[in-house]
């Protein structure tokens, strides 16, 4: 094997397709495709199958590739294997994913991974700026994903799956994801949509979104500007708490939302100033990932360099 | 050395009191001392150097010591040479702690720590019960303490002093400590001895403090089984939290508090129960340290068995 020749394959699994790309070492990507998701579950064998197959057809169409990282929504066992919890694709709960891939291409690498700890592994190795060998990787999208890379490698907590941020309990004991995740931020846009009608601007003409809300804050419409003033004081009190856990100081955020980072950054900040001590402030830094669209599928592909 | 017919001084450093015991590889406490912390405070070359004096008095009382273990109620850099901020003795605050030592007592090996990871190293080495060698330890005293041990060793985060719990965000914004730390619970009782007057028993004629509530939830006093039991929905939220985090699932109580343990569980143990999912609760175990009264000394002394 040689690392610095190869290229990777690298899967990322969706509950809305399967990503699937040719990946250099530099992170280039070379080739690119999907599936979609719905197909894959209703084959006749069932998605864990079908996925077996899906990854054969693309090993015989680049015959080359020695590695395949995998990178899956859900928690998987501590060893790598099988997959525990997959809540978007519940066929996988319990299926041994590892060892049916190798059955099939014993010639085979395969490296298993959660999907936000493959993206922050993606950082690490494409980021295209100068990535410590720690940091907190938060992943902003319809879900809320994290991770923690430490020494250069995935904390897996003490049982294989640390890091679900997602899934801590924030205001009115409701946990951060239906709170800030891209259905969360909506509802808190149509909760000041409601509130302050005089502030709306363009925003009482047009089906609220993602894009037109980030379009609406880099123009100043106060609504967008309040939503995600209010996404950065609960985002940053859970990294707070997260912090006191961790004891981490920087901090990557990526994820299709991270592109409305600037308009959350003064909240979040603020929040995190205000609840943590000196000791925690001194070298904070909380910045924006670099690998943006392809994060899934170079995370994945990234996964290859781990051992 | 020979660490299984050896004996170790533990020290305890509190804000009211440093503790000092020469403890056997058994766990037995050989010889108790304590001295006030606030004399040493007003010693007229400070804390730091009164404290390197005291250290000095026990070790020429006891020549054989060859390791000494330290706890202290802050936080230690992480090389654990350093103090870095001890609210309590703030003196102490960016004090090279272990060469101070190590220049007068050259011969002596000096192991520093956190005071709740001191405790649950103290678990691990000298429990009673079958300690199994990854938990989360939490102190539930006049302050909210907490540990991981992973693999058998404390788990130090990214930059040395991970596990912070009672600096989570909780009930609005309020971190865990004042909110159900010794005073936290006190206010808590007020409360509802406020709102509910008529079920307040013998609590409506005695000065309220943690004993009186304990022996008044054992006889079933309604308002301190509610107190206990909003204690235990306050934790139990700040240990899902911790649990999406660290991906734990098992924990030991320790503290003066677990004595209310039992009090506390059910509501602890039904937000769990309501905020995880099977994965995380299939094989969950929350019990009561082992070690009581003596924790803090012999924690610091099982420090010594760390290398």
């Amino acid at each position: 094997m040689n690392k610095k020749t190869e290229n990777f394959l690298g899967i990322d699994v969706g509950g809305t397709h399967v990503k699937v790309g040719l990946v250099n070492t530099k992170g280039e990507i070379l080739h690119f495709a999907k599936e979609a998701t719905a197909s894959l579950r209703s084959h006749e064998s069932g998605f864990s199958l079908a996925f077996v197959e899906v990854v054969g057809n693309y090993l015989r169409q680049f015959p080359e590739v020695r590695h395949v990282g995998i990178g899956l929504p859900g928690l998987v066992s501590k060893d790598r294997t099988t997959t525990l919890e997959i809540p978007a694709i519940s066929e996988l709960n319990g299926f041994d994913l590892k060892n049916a891939l190798l059955k099939k291409y014993p010639d085979i690498i395969f490296h298993l991974e959660n999907d936000a700890s493959a993206a922050a592994v993606g950082e690490l190795h494409f980021g295209t700026g100068d990535t410590p060998p720690n940091y907190l990787f938060i992943t902003l999208g319809t879900g809320i994903g994290s991770a923690l890379i430490m020494d250069g490698a995935v904390f897996k907590g003490v049982r294989g799956n640390a890091m679900e941020m997602g899934h801590m309990l924030s205001r009115g004991n409701s946990r951060l994801e239906p709170l800030i995740g891209r259905n969360g931020i909506l509802k808190i846009a149509a909760r000041f949509l409601e509130k302050f009608p005089e502030e709306s601007g363009k925003l009482a003409t047009q089906e609220l979104g993602m894009h037109v809300l980030v379009s609406a804050a880099s123009e100043g419409n106060p609504i967008a500007l309040k939503t995600f003033a209010e996404v950065g004081e609960i985002l940053g009190e859970a990294i707070v708490s997260t912090i006191r856990i961790l004891d981490v100081n920087e901090i990557y955020f990526g994820g299709g939302i991270s592109a409305a980072l600037s308009y959350i950054m003064p909240s979040m900040d603020k929040t995190v100033h205000q609840y943590l001590s000196p000791y925690y402030l001194s070298d904070i830094k909380m910045q924006r990932a670099t690998l943006e669209n392809d994060a899934g599928t170079l995370g994945a592909a990234a996964l290859c360099f781990m051992d």
